[in-house]
């Protein structure tokens, strides 16, 4: 794949690439005249003639749109706990990878502190890397939230699983297959607290027990979400 | 847990640490006399007196057992299409994590050229520091293949799965339960060749689509993983 670039901002025939595009443009040498490629992180891939390159960002003429993909199918919401950057990074970058929908942070009640901040800016420029690097054209909508509680009254499902030692072999319970939407909930490295097992029971999760080991957190949510997805898959 | 060491050799009350360990031995300042506990990669932990410490090699007094664990299950052996070493290294870490028995590389068709040495000691001593870091005190048998004929035919397996994008979804496949054991087959980043897909289809391999992604080669392998340990997990 050549390279591709990131749109942040398509007005009729005129798009608009922020600064860090604008910087990654400088880098390749781009001049006003080339025609590149670039993906809306909305299912489409246009190209693009460069008009203008100033220093914060860059404005283009829409030539035409080449690829337009339906958004990623089956529909699953992932919830993470904030955990130390290195790892949110891979969660962050694994969710573009697995196509899902949305992914929400939310500070755990026993998330490390220091991890409890809102990065969502950060968040976002890694999902546009995994983005360009992997084939999928959707960016996953991603929100950040204080606490779980707050998460999950935000977000929209009908079937919520949740990664957790004590919990129920997967196999077998997904086997019969969850409905759609399904969010899929991995606490952060330090675990949950008993008022969020409380919290996640009362609202009907079905907890799952992954492996016989204890997994990293980035592993349980590579593997919750596999499952999620495959148990919807069509 | 307080910091664990790996002991390569036990002769009656007498135990052997390597020039790696006698490495860390040095950055932790240890002298004879020192009580410290280490694990043989074979379910125990020890306690052990050290007792001479030389520029390559220690020796210690085995004091007590204190662990014993049996080995992981269910039983799954993780093939794995030899890859770039950071690819390899993530591979490796996960096979400890997951806790796979057996850890088997194999040069495949399309194995990028560089990353097709045998380099079983790099893969055992990453192996041993994601042992320590995990809770896992099994190390997984590693060996290297310079074919995936040769690596089946040395392999013991009664199920075989294959992680591909053209095969069918898992968990309609998985729910039925695979037999034990099971081995898992990834191919390098590159894929597969036609011949390597024929090879595995004349053995019975049963051919998983793992996502509607195109998934990198380590996410793949977490993946089949985790499907093949909870379809057999009793």
């Amino acid at each position: 794949m050549p390279h591709i670039f990131y749109v942040s901002e398509i007005s009729e025939d005129t798009a608009f690439f922020d600064e860090e595009e604008t910087h990654h443009f400088r880098v390749v040498r781009a001049v006003p005249g080339d025609i590149i490629e670039a993906t809306d992180g909305k299912g489409r891939i246009y190209r693009i003639e460069l008009v203008e390159l100033k220093k914060r960002w860059t404005r283009g003429r829409i030539v035409e749109i080449i690829k337009e993909e339906a958004p990623p199918e089956p529909e699953v919401t992932a919830f993470v706990g904030a955990s130390r950057w290195q790892r949110m990074k891979f969660v962050v970058e694994k969710s573009v990878e697995l196509g899902v929908r949305s992914l929400v942070v939310f500070k755990g009640d026993l998330s490390h502190p220091g991890s409890e901040k809102e990065e969502l800016d950060k968040y976002r420029r890694t999902a546009i890397e995994a983005m360009k690097q992997s084939r999928n054209i959707w960016l996953p909508r991603m929100s950040f939230y204080p606490n779980l509680e707050e998460a999950l009254q935000k977000a929209s499902y009908e079937s919520l699983i949740v990664a957790e030692m004590t919990g129920e072999k997967p196999l077998q319970k997904l086997c019969a297959g969850l409905v759609q939407p399904v969010a899929a909930v991995v606490g952060p490295q330090e675990g949950f607290s008993e008022k969020e097992k409380e919290l996640l029971k009362n609202r009907g999760a079905l907890f799952l027990n992954l492996s016989q080991n204890i997994l990293r957190m980035e592993t349980a949510f590579i593997v919750l979400v596999a499952f999620a997805m495959n148990s919807v898959r069509k």
